[in-house]
């Protein structure tokens, strides 16, 4: 049966997983790349971003599972771009170029609806204005067969965790203290929810834990 | 030089070093002994219980650095006892029974005076109730050419590392999820508080972090 994951979730060591101060010249926040830092020596992730090379070790099987098997995609606004409140102009269309590493149908929450936007390679950008199960709801019937990913950022995910949509979640935990962002876990019973952590890996740059829903 | 040290300090993967309602029955909090999962099957622990056997891998490595080259140790009220508010008898002497794990000085911080206790093996427990500054200033000049350690629990730990007192803290982060206790990082600027992972190691049952502040 198709699930709905959260995977290749990075996280510091005292649970932030971006930085303060989103900008347009910090997309992860101010010190938020560091989180990353697993995920860009890996084969995986030079692939997508056209290099040769790359490390082929623990960190690269998680990381190269974190974007298989998804038939579609949520995201938060905040992870589609910088802009708040309503759109001024179309121009913005995402932070990843023509050709993002989506290649499939990807909703973005938002408050201010918008025509969707067919990109190169596959994804299509849908703006889903009424609420987050809605979004999860179109998000599985174009899925189909596949698995639904909710891309993130940290609010995206917390919202989807409270209401219980999220089978399993991958979080790399990055050996890195960030002191401020984005915090994950803060208020959040994942124990309550019915998260326990059902795998456990030393990979070379990060702590990978699979969290499963009992 | 001396340092001031935490060290074998165990936290979830959700940042909670200990469970919630610490009590008699659970002197680390509800579920509070699954972040010490690391701990108990190691060489180190089981000697100190009188046991034989153990584990000798990196957790055992960094479990027995977490006890030794101390020369006098600093611990909060409730991680000497479940009791609160003045001491209605001088009959409570710790979790540990007769001989503690300690075998040095040993402050324990209070709002209530008591006379010090002399236990077997050389721990000497001293209440302190003018604050954590006269706490450490009695524990160094106990240690003499020997560290301090801050033994917990973690408002201590915390109180000690907002005055930047600490120099090194060891963090076992355990792979499992508590979602309620007492939170280590929440509100906690260990960047800005000079703090970074120096050392990251991959244990059998935790991943080891160490941090130094700059």
């Amino acid at each position: 049966m198709p699930q709905v994951r959260v995977a290749g979730f990075s996280v510091s060591a005292d649970g932030y997983a971006a930085g303060p101060e989103q900008s347009l010249e910090h997309p992860l926040g101010k010190r938020g790349h560091e989180i990353f830092a697993w995920y860009f020596p890996t084969k995986t992730f030079r692939t997508m971003q056209g290099q040769a090379g790359g490390t082929e070790g623990v960190d690269d099987q998680y990381g190269a599972r974190s974007m298989q098997g998804f038939g579609a995609f949520i995201l938060g606004r905040n992870m589609f771009g910088p802009i708040r409140g309503p759109w001024t102009n179309e121009d913005w269309k995402g932070w990843w170029g023509g050709n993002p590493p989506y290649h499939a149908p990807t909703f973005v929450l938002t408050n201010h609806p918008r025509d969707p936007i067919v990109m190169e390679g596959g994804t299509v950008f849908h703006f889903v204005a009424d609420g987050i199960r809605s979004a999860l709801d179109q998000a599985r019937a174009a899925a189909g067969d596949l698995d639904v990913k909710i891309g993130g950022g940290v609010a995206t995910v917390r919202q989807y965790l409270e209401i219980g949509a999220v089978d399993e979640m991958h979080l790399a935990m990055s050996p890195v203290v960030l002191g401020r962002g984005e915090a994950l876990f803060a208020g959040l019973d994942l124990s309550a929810l019915g998260y326990a952590v059902t795998r456990s890996a030393a990979g070379e740059r990060a702590t990978h834990l699979v969290l499963t829903r009992q």
